[in-house]
């Protein structure tokens, strides 16, 4: 029931779920907005879709989906886009019938913490009981491809994004630069560039795991080279436009930009960011404001906080409910499961915020004069 | 560069080209606002497809797409809709290396008729060349499947769509009662259910064919059944949307409802359709304005007319383009082509107009309420 | 129940009807997407309002609207614009409680080819009895001044929209080139610009207005100066999103593009634009396609035919429907209205025509860069 | 440049600024998806705006401005809705020539924490100087008017929406239920439930404010009576929808959902809410997941947590830039101004929240099903 698309002048269409009727089932994504003239191909997609691809250490889920992407559609013969929409699509291939038959069997129960129970509510018996369809994490296999074509446009334009685990369970990374963080990425499997926090870090997850149990975290998202001016007042500012694709990912309990919820504990001669001059250009001698002023870029550094919850498919009995039985029911343990989203969330945030920012580009200068190839022929 | 998203709350989003890179390109459409519930199956989507498809006679083009239809998401194991957007892709057969070099030979020049030239000025060189792109026939397909799930939603629920030829290079159809065109629907290449005229037409067609020549025609479009109260004063009127909806099929010229251009020297007391009862239900004594009033769906039948233009394709010489010569130069004849769209064209006007009328009915009653399934958790 | 919003970039929602209750009272229209720097006057709008204002003339109602516009907001204190929205309000003037009353007694009845019978169905008792309400003519004045607004943009552009009367009630006015029509815009009530046609329409609009009935027409649109290129594939097309802006207008029952409902008896050799070199620019030979390649601007003059319906206020008895009664009811004579709309209608269908072309010079260039102002700090 | 639309069906555009040129300048709102049948005042649309009306205490601003509300279309003669769009006009009206030159004087500078400077960037020197124009607080008077609308709505369907001030300069307010937060909400100047608490913020605000300072703080919303399945998956959740809504209110710097950031440090066993039994309902054990499951609403109280930043007007020197200098200049204390904006804002987040709602119910339900009057001729 809608909702699959997301931007305005670069839009993401996405559909699918893990498990598919018969073979040949999959995930998609179709992109529309796309520049001609731009080189794509599965390997530059494939390097994002790996970022959140699940099974390859003792962090994530043991689930065995190679998500291997294919652009079906979109391109010219010599491997450039046209302007047409191009499409992206992930078969499935870990849908063995014994997990099937798992899923079967709690069909009926709402798992804590899960969607299940709203989309019970919404669509009835018919809502998909099948490896927890559109409300599982592998719907973001279709954002994560869209996000991987936005960031090969913000990269022709300069612009940057990184995120990374910067609190998990009482411990907390240390502040660092973006050269700093930039060039510790993903160096360990709970992606925290403080290279001891992550140590720790990842330590107390594996205790945890231990317990059956899953551990949350926050992560940071930065973004580095956007122009001042970027988001339409009052609605659409690039605030908001951030904040409603940050708060699509199930997971995201919280959102901050820049000082957050320190604000609340200052003043203004402190939360101001006055302005000095660098090299000749205006800048903020502070950037408590996160990198927007009013809700518009500012030219500084887009600076986010996002509160990941833990996963909640947990080893742990549950009170659940039965729906057709309007009974409370305990939910066995559950196995197949990522100890913390914290390895492979921030993929999915990145992607989201490139489609945020390569839209607002194309608002405000036109899709033709993003990723511009010389077009001698072009009169508008 | 955007544009292939359609609808408000049942939204098709469309993708793909007769040539893509490689295997497994195809074309694709995500069908986002399908109610849960609904039985849905290949088979019942290819039905419609197989209205479209080229290379089944003399009347069409000798191209061999199978155009078979996948379901590859938004289905669950039991074969129902979860609601979930439903994703339907098309996989290319018919792209022997021949043609492909075919296309390559006149990359550079404009076909008169054909949409490359805008594109050009759009999109730059890097347009897409081979087979039209998204400029050609075969992009309907996506829309074509599409349509199919809506004409499936508006049988639940009693709304039909009929369309057919009724003019073609002078010939004229008598004008015939729903069911009598209905009864006639399909019965010959040129689908014209008066079976006299279709003859004619038939042969009209085939000499001008002969000649190397194509033809254009009018079909009309009738739907039945839908309530009175759709669409939304004062800029989506019915009118609007389905106006919207006919113009974006790039041979249509010309879009009536009603009288049409007859108004132009109708008067008042002529052209007003005057209120009666039959059966004790209020209904008009005459349908001039053809199913809406003030824009708005008067629970009559919708009646519209259409002009199609004739196949731009040529086999006669005509003077094109060489874009990066910017030089006006002969373009051969081309042989692979349609005589005339009509007996294909028709079934894209009306997966159009059904997914108009369920985008309508959604946005009036909200997407629970349209095919409704019993769900007894609901609470909105 | 929505639809009162236009346009995707620049855009504009209308508001308000004839009778309002109280004082200051009125109709208004907020335009997003108006470029800074701007000259923009209450008096600049009103020259447009003027086009459609009623009580001028013979062929006109009676109505005395001052429709006198009033920018309230969006400009700075040097009167012009600054990147906010314009807002633009009406006044009602004209609200004397003897129409009222009139009104209120034919509250329950339908009248035949008025929007009344689909508004009951959709709205129930409460939908606007007093003047018509959002389905009365005088909605058009917010689309107007939000025209008004549009055309300004488009002069600086140097694109140019005008429209007239070619047919009305069989006598139709010779083809004439765009320069000869501009000449002779408005140069009488039924504004033809072929003066000879123009006084026989004028003539047997009279005599009809004399029995008590209304004339239809049929009136052209020619867009000039418009680059190739505009128009997004596949679903907003420019013929897309102009045929759903003519179709929002209530009295307009049919559209053509170019050749039109001609193409229905043309041959592929015939209706196909081809090409040649104009003062070194390449152009085409015919515009049979009015404007359009595909959908999409090819540079061309942007030709369309609108067909118009007679006033469906006649002072003639007609049946109509009692509603709270379900029962059928003759409708006594009206006499407030216009014997033909052809003298007003065509700026209202300037006015959407001139916001879809600058919608979509907006999304092909980006709200900056369509009327730039130059802006030394701008970094995008 | 656009953004000045907010909602899907239940639609709010809003226009103007504190200072608009000449008599008669003002703010409006149109609000587009209103029921018919709904009874309406300016006396109901009053109350939620003099929550926001500042001069009224010493914690507020001392601009003198009535904000009075006018409903100047979409009524109907009985005073009740129509189905069609209401508008809402407020007349500036302390628009003094002292102030404007004040403003004048300053209007090549960027105000620190202000967004002057990004709209510099954006629109160039044509940005509106005069009040901040729609930068300015004062722009959210139009939300509040379509808020009040809204929740006029909510009210019929069972919603409620409350919200106020936890947390400002360290000192919180301590837990509190619904409704003993409802029973003591605008109880005084800084709207804290906790009147000890609000007593100790308001001498610590008031401190500040004589060292020409302001203050930041958090406040929270809370949303009661919300039906489970609100919210589209997978872009439009309703937390996507929410965060929108909130960061699209310049002061808001963060946003939480129940647990929020808390999520950082718990285990899933700890954050996922079980499910129980109460009085025959399903419901949650806890609501440590803020009313939303999988973003979609789960039955339970929405609970929200918003970061609002001091006011960036201070009365202590500030370094600026001159933009058309391009230089680093002092900017003097600037004296009028809110010393925090917790007593005021809160009502900007109520209505945005229950613009959201309303939306929302809309979407699932249908714009006739939400607050649905009787219309016996109804057919869809």
């Amino acid at each position: 029931m809608l909702g699959n698309t997301f931007g305005r002048m670069f839009r993401i269409t996405t559909v699918g779920e893990s498990y598919g009727i018969g073979k040949g089932s999959g995930l998609a994504v179709i992109i529309d907005g796309v520049p001609p003239g731009l080189k794509l191909s599965d390997e530059l997609v494939q390097e994002e879709m790996d970022k959140r691809r699940p099974g390859v250490g003792k962090l994530n889920s043991p689930r065995l989906e190679t998500d291997q992407c294919h652009i079906f559609a979109g391109m010219a013969q010599d491997g450039v886009t046209t302007g047409a929409p191009v499409g992206i699509i992930i078969y499935n291939v870990d849908t063995q019938d014994i997990h099937i038959e798992q899923y079967k069997q709690y069909k009926d129960l709402c798992r804590p913490g899960h969607a299940t129970y709203g989309f019970f509510k919404k669509y009835g018996e018919n809502q998909d009981w099948c490896g927890a369809g559109r409300s599982s994490g592998r719907e973001t296999v279709g954002r994560v491809a869209g996000g991987a074509v936005a960031k090969h446009i913000l990269e022709q334009e300069g612009i940057e994004i990184i995120s990374y685990t910067t609190e998990c369970m009482g411990i907390k990374a240390r502040e660092m630069s973006y050269e700093e963080a930039k060039a510790n990425l993903r160096k360990n499997e709970i992606n925290c560039p403080d290279l001891e926090a992550a140590e720790k870090m990842e330590k107390r997850v594996l205790e945890i795991k231990d317990e059956g149990d899953t551990a949350g975290g926050i992560i940071e998202l930065r973004i580095k080279g956007v122009p001042a001016g970027l988001g339409e007042p009052v609605f659409d500012k690039l605030t908001a436009l951030l904040g409603h694709a940050m708060f699509s990912i199930g997971a995201i309990k919280g959102v901050e930009f820049g000082a957050g919820f320190k604000v609340g504990n200052m003043k203004g001669s402190e939360n101001n960011d006055q302005f000095t001059q660098k090299d000749g250009k205006i800048r903020l001698k502070t950037n408590y404001s996160g990198g927007t002023l009013g809700g518009i870029s500012s030219g500084e550094e887009i600076v986010m906080k996002l509160a990941i919850k833990p996963t909640p498919t947990i080893s742990l009995k549950q009170d659940s409910v039965n729906m057709p039985k309007n009974e409370i029911e305990e939910l066995s343990p559950i196995t197949r499961r990522d100890p913390t989203l914290l390895g492979r969330i921030y993929s999915v945030a990145e992607a989201m915020a490139a489609c945020v920012i390569v839209d607002s580009l194309m608002m405000a200068r036109g899709y033709d004069n993003v990723c511009r190839v010389e077009n001698p022929w072009r009169e508008i």
